[in-house]
């Protein structure tokens, strides 16, 4: 019998958890869940421990710890989030959305656990410390936001010098085709209307304002080490072709599926291998068309910030990260417009100055500070 | 200094030949042509021969051998040409048309000589004896037809077990949207007009019956070892994506680039490194839409072919392929109709009978024997 895979899952109450556990139900003579984390959501983390018979169990908030209604004792807290990323295992999935995620992300890589991350949030905020800890330990981070994902499973590493750069494509969000002046009227409502993916509102609003891909930007080239010129970004309204590597020799690797979460973290958890998922067949020819088209950068601003933190000292795609989620916060609660959001993060990002961070300390106080700094500026909007 | 691969190239002065020659004046750092064969052109090979400084050169042609023209003594007839594939090299290309490139190609593998085989006669007619031969000597067969080349690069061979099929596109040819009541008012003029490629006569009438894809259908399955079932054909007029592969955990890989042959030569040659060929990139925003559809089987009976043939024992691709080649130069001629091409073919394929090949020698013999069976059939026209 072949060895299962030991799987840590960090976050198991969310929704990249709810896939994770999915795959595994599908899988169980390739993958054994070994560790489970929740925030808060207890109730819920004991039927998934008492459905995979799970060993190892973290609740980081500490409140909800207090009720252990597990036969075991708990890993608590952000200390216990880390113990549980530190276990030997062989790939851990970081499902914890935030900065949250940060830390225990690092001390698996650090641990020498090869991870499986779905929030694209630390890499942008930290991509070079999980670069330098992917060196020193010999660890992988197998990405599975379905556009790097793609880039993964085509970009030919022992090539790189041969890929002139990479492509991300974009939905381009409910606002695609609506006309900018009546931007200024659009109401959070309108904006978590995601036309193909399903998502939280967050995500949903920065898919809105193509912010989400901006974000892609800085995460790819943290992920892969591309300079901001080697990475376009394409919208393609159908969401089928993911992402593609241009080689020099004209040829392209292109990653394509109907979209859904499954396939990108079954390619996550099984690399190099890949597992048989039983779903349906993409049809071409029932599609019928792709469509592409260079994204409007007068009408979606916020797309340019990827490209331009990309070239920026490390600071400043913390700020942008931050500003963001404070903005989208603001933009929900009907506090600001929905083209104030990007002018509030470069807003932030022209007022706000950090020193180069030394170490994750540094990473997440620059982070809280940004956060501190923007409620000051906009006093009388209760930030939670 | 990298040692440079050393490069033997039959059908020097045909199409692939002058692809073949662009690349290496394109990289002369990467590769050495050490050795050259032509038909009857001797001067042109003589210009070659010259331009590259090579060393060993075959003339199949008799006649045309007896001008010695070089400094060298030559390789000369079909044993001059069997020689030299059989000088050890690190890629011998072969770009000899149609059943001629049978022997030498084989006596290539046999010599431990890695293959990129751009014409696809050959492995239609004798897949089983070239899978063989790479099997035995541990060489490599890299496919040059561009559809071939594509799912070469997307193939991953470690897991085959995962791989549900592959889809080869056509553009669909000049009468993709010609309605079939006037397919047989269809002249050969109108048939040697492809949208796409431009091509030799026999291969652009191939492509508007779309036997060219049957034909690569058959191709497909011997290369890849894959059941009839596992290729798929999908039409795509902008020849963009010229193959897919498609992963049983939902994920596809494709190829694309603009239609030219010099991108899948290069990988053919360079395989696994790539090169930097200063070619334009491809940009799907110009593009603006890649269209899909199912093929017309009704329209174009001449695809099935195929599908059937893969699935019959060997002798009936021999016969496919040698009926084809006959009823298209009948077609050429006016001697027979559009829509007569697939009933010769289907006429050979039900009245002939072999036993299975046991050798290259059958192979050859049973493919001469059908051209004179149908020459007999068709008495009065003049089959050259």
């Amino acid at each position: 019998m072949k060895k299962l895979k030991k799987i840590i899952l960090l976050g198991a109450t969310g929704s990249i958890g709810k896939t994770t556990l999915e795959l595994l139900r599908l899988q169980k003579d390739k993958f054994k869940l070994i560790g489970v984390s929740a925030n808060t959501n207890v109730k819920k983390l004991k039927t998934i421990v008492d459905e995979f018979n799970v060993k190892y169990i973290a609740i980081s908030d500490l409140i909800a710890s207090k009720t252990n209604v597990f036969d075991t004792n708990l890993l608590v807290g952000e200390k216990g989030l880390n113990e549980l990323a530190s276990i030997k295992c062989d790939i851990l999935v970081s499902g914890i959305s935030g900065a949250a995620g940060l830390l225990p992300a690092i001390t698996a890589l650090k641990s020498g656990n090869d991870i499986a991350i779905a929030n694209k949030e630390p890499l942008v905020i930290a991509g070079d410390f999980f670069t330098k800890e992917t060196n020193i330990n010999n660890t992988k981070i197998l990405p599975v936001d379905s556009e790097h994902n793609s880039i993964f499973q085509c970009f030919d590493e022992k090539n790189r010098d041969k890929i002139s750069n990479i492509t991300l494509t974009a939905s381009g969000g409910p606002f695609l085709n609506l006309n900018k002046k009546y931007f200024n009227k659009i109401k959070p409502s309108d904006a978590i209307k995601h036309p193909v993916w399903n998502m939280g509102k967050k995500i949903s609003v920065d898919s809105a304002t193509l912010i989400n891909k901006a974000l892609e930007i800085i995460e790819a080239g943290n992920l892969f080490n591309l300079k901001f010129n080697q990475i376009d970004v394409l919208i393609h309204p159908q969401s089928i072709i993911h992402g593609m590597v241009h080689y020099m020799d004209g040829s392209v690797l292109a990653n394509l599926s109907y979209p859904n979460m499954i396939s990108p973290l079954s390619l996550a958890l099984s690399h190099p291998e890949r597992l048989d998922l039983g779903l349906k067949k993409l049809d071409l020819s029932k599609i019928g068309e792709l469509s592409f088209k260079k994204p409007d950068l007068e009408k979606f601003p916020g797309l340019k910030l990827g490209w331009e933190i990309l070239q920026q000292p490390k600071p400043y795609s913390i700020i942008m990260n931050a500003a963001n989620e404070i903005a989208v916060e603001l933009f929900l609660k009907n506090a600001i417009s929905f083209n104030q959001i990007v002018d509030l993060i470069n807003d932030a990002l022209q007022r706000f100055n950090f020193d180069i961070p030394r170490s994750l300390e540094d990473v997440i106080d620059i982070d809280k500070r940004t956060r501190i700094l923007i409620k000051e500026s906009y006093t009388g909007v209760k930030i939670v």
